[in-house]
């Protein structure tokens, strides 16, 4: 039997997500949340498996971090402040939940003598990029978000990591995520905006911003086909991988989607300016060449991830109850 | 008279030169140091001048900082840990003194509504990069040390601050600096082995590592030149610039220039391997075009610059007696 994996932020979307995946293929998982925006509920399959434990904790309890690792042949760290928007109402809270948590993760790995890692970063981690398709190697940019700036701050370390501790390190990074268990980001918004008003629905920006989505089943096979790379070195890894759809669409365009896919015709108001807020990167498309050289391909459409997230988050409304929490 | 320009690290090496030029500028100077690595001796001749302040603070000590800062015109940050070559025995430093640290400054800041930073981060950011002479837009490289680390993610969130709030910010990217008050590096240890035994020296490396040296004279000029940039942008600005020689020098060439000027014949011994430590870069040359077209150029070559380093260590051998301090 494989040794078991540790995925932090196991009750988040991405991570409950993940956890199902190793399940189903018959790995050994420990699930490590703080249960600060994970739910209870996005676990409740995997409780059922005798090849899953959960340890409620803290990225900021390093003992316990250790010790929930220690045995683990490898650490999928996923759990952070994933909440782009609000970054300048709460300054420190990105370096705090994504670089200092990082830190941890990488001390306890250490103390722990885990050697593997993948690492979810982001693609605003290249700000104000002009580089469309956006590569790994792209010219060095500017930040423009705290998000992005933690989790680019975190991708240094743990490269650092690699090369003075012969970590074996894989990061991946995302763009937006959709699918089930999606509990924050445009569509969420969209989707609870129509169910307490059926007739208007408030957008920021102009509608024109550009973004790619990938489905959290096209994510979670990324995640597992950069797993695989590097295991065999013994003198430390570490690789960049974007990971995204080769196409974007618009934010009117989704807001469409969305209307038809809940059979609603609102009228659609636009706060206006070129992103939706200060940081926001109106124009995100990967390249994800990297990727699919592995064998790697989304499987999902844009236009399908937004459906189904939609019609998942009818069939979950209870979701929009606690909507507090995932903000 | 314009507003006092605060200065943290002015204890150290490159920060009391800089304050001695502000000085000789006519400007009102607080400096701002916790003395860890800091020497009093250094500030001894600005320490005579009505126009200089000085602060012992920590940068940890948000309120003293914050007061510190208040009325300041300009923030100058330099403190930091500036030992790359140990950062594997104390794998969270460079994090705490060089990130965290960087994130308070920033938060004081805010509180104290100051505006003007110049930051000093270092050609390190630029990892594993191939491209040589490496330009400020690089591709994006693959840190390989913590200190390294550190700085990237100071830059970032300092970027993301100008982009969020309003900040003008400069960001300079030094290669190492040589000159008086140089108290850690390479000339100096060759010159404290020296000192202990003048007919052998040992040098980490082959002595092929070529590296890039600037005096610090031209180090603070550049600073000068790069905070008089974007002075009177109201949206937040921040751009990056690389300070260093268009010269590299191998480290065997300058222990010959070292043994020269100190009219020593040592047997050099090599501890072998292409670089000096883990995570060391063993090629540097920053592409300094950007600062030149503002009219900086250099004025040393890294040869002066050595030769005039090894002359202050000989007029100051005091400095060796406390080595335990700078390391």
């Amino acid at each position: 039997m494989k040794a078991p994996i540790l995925v932090t932020g196991a009750a988040g979307f991405i991570g409950s997500n993940l956890v199902d995946r190793l399940l189903a293929n018959g790995a050994v998982v420990v699930g490590y949340d703080n249960f600060s925006t994970g739910r209870a509920e996005f676990l409740a399959a995997a409780e059922k498996s005798q090849r899953f434990g959960l340890v409620r904790g803290d990225l900021f309890d390093l003992s316990k971090l250790t010790a929930a690792m220690s045995g683990c042949g490898a650490v999928i760290h996923l759990a952070a402040n994933a909440d782009v928007r609000h970054g300048l109402e709460h300054p420190l809270r990105d370096f705090e939940q994504n670089t200092a948590g990082t830190m941890n993760v990488l001390e306890a790995m250490r103390a722990a003598a885990v050697r593997d890692l993948v690492f979810a970063s982001t693609g605003s981690i290249y700000g104000d990029t002009a580089t469309f398709p956006t590569p790994e190697d792209a010219p060095m940019p500017r930040q423009t978000s705290l998000y992005g700036a933690s989790k680019m701050a975190a991708e240094g370390f743990i490269a650092a990591y690699a090369e003075g501790f012969g970590l074996r390190a894989r990061i991946c990074r995302f763009v937006s995520i959709l699918g089930p268990r999606y509990s924050h980001g445009h569509v969420f918004d969209f989707c609870r905006q129509l169910r307490a008003n059926s007739k208007v629905l408030h957008i920021l920006g102009d509608g024109r911003a550009q973004k790619s989505y990938l489905a959290v089943e096209d994510c979670v096979a990324g995640i597992l086909a950069v797993l695989q790379q590097g295991s065999e070195s013994e003198a430390g890894f570490c690789e960049t991988y974007n990971l995204g759809t080769e196409e974007t669409c618009r934010v009117s365009e989704s807001a469409q989607w969305i209307c038809e896919t809940l059979g609603l015709a609102p009228t659609l108001e636009y706060g206006g300016g070129d992103r939706g807020w200060v940081g926001d990167n109106p124009f995100i498309l990967l390249d994800t060449k990297k990727l699919q050289a592995l064998g790697w391909k989304p499987r999902s459409t844009i236009r399908e991830g937004v459906a189904n997230t939609v019609e998942w988050l009818q069939a979950n409304p209870w979701i929009f109850d606690e909507g507090a929490k995932t903000q």
